[in-house]
């Protein structure tokens, strides 16, 4: 049972999302996912949880129909978001850009930046040259000038390049 | 220690954000705040969980800048949002929104209303009519048309009624 259902006497959309992704880790498991991060493996090392952790919260992310478990090969599976985990990105940038603001000394250590404009979107979400709102589908991840390279797992790897977001990651 | 320290490895601004705001009920207490209630009795009450579990959320929210203790008569103490805390409204906001969406079947007990245009922003947060993104400041809550009438503390007996955000609730 997950412990979100504590929330039961809350009338209220915020408990039911946190139903779903209040669970510790489980928004930075999405957030790996809509960077474009799809297997276990790679989920594991970038997160560097425990696999009993990581295998919960992506049962819990299927369960709730933010991830779908993906056949990529016989017997071999990956996960993909779906409509309503992408959906979850202005909430995933929103929560991010306010640790940029308020608890990274508003160093930016990733851009992320709408592919058509080629320009990168605000702390709102906005782009700032077309005025639109991109879903994640629509940019590319960027090493912003405050990156550290303190990792070095393939995930780390690959994101000191430019990436494009929900795309295979590693390529 | 907070549970959230454990997300030290990770390099990345919503890890940052999570130590603070990740814990179980912080985003609710948060929203409370926003909201406008001030009392310990009535976040008791409204949230409807433990003296020890809203004391010790709130000691973190205070700590953490979000909140601010404040004397309202001598021995006598309320909590207020901070400019940190009210910065929070975007990704609260966001994921009410998805919870309204995908949890609510798109029900909406809450309506939040531009207070200058009065209108009701959308899911991303904008006031449809001047086309800019409020805070909540300037936002007004309003009982939506899928309001239940499910609790009865002085909270939720209040915003029964249009309220404006921040401002003390109970009034």
């Amino acid at each position: 049972m997950p412990l979100g259902s504590d929330y039961d006497g809350q009338d209220c959309a915020l408990a039911r999302a946190l139903e779903v992704v209040g669970e510790r880790w489980t928004l930075l498991v999405l957030r790996d996912c809509l960077f474009g991060v799809r297997r276990f493996s790679d989920l594991l090392a970038h997160l560097d949880i425990s696999r009993a952790v990581l295998a919960a919260r992506l049962a819990d992310l299927v369960d709730a129909g933010l991830l779908e478990r993906h056949e990529y090969r016989p017997g071999r599976h990956d996960y993909r978001v779906t409509r309503a985990g992408e959906e979850l990105w202005p909430a995933v940038h929103a929560l991010m850009s306010w640790g940029e603001q308020h608890r990274s000394e508003g160093e930016r250590r990733r851009l992320f930046v709408h592919v058509g404009c080629d320009t990168a979107i605000d702390p709102s979400g906005t782009c700032p040259r077309c005025g639109t709102r991109p879903g994640p589908g629509d940019l590319e991840i960027r090493p912003g000038p405050a990156l550290r390279h303190r990792r070095d797992d393939p995930v780390s790897r690959a994101l000191r390049e430019p990436h494009r977001m929900l795309t295979a990651l590693p390529g």
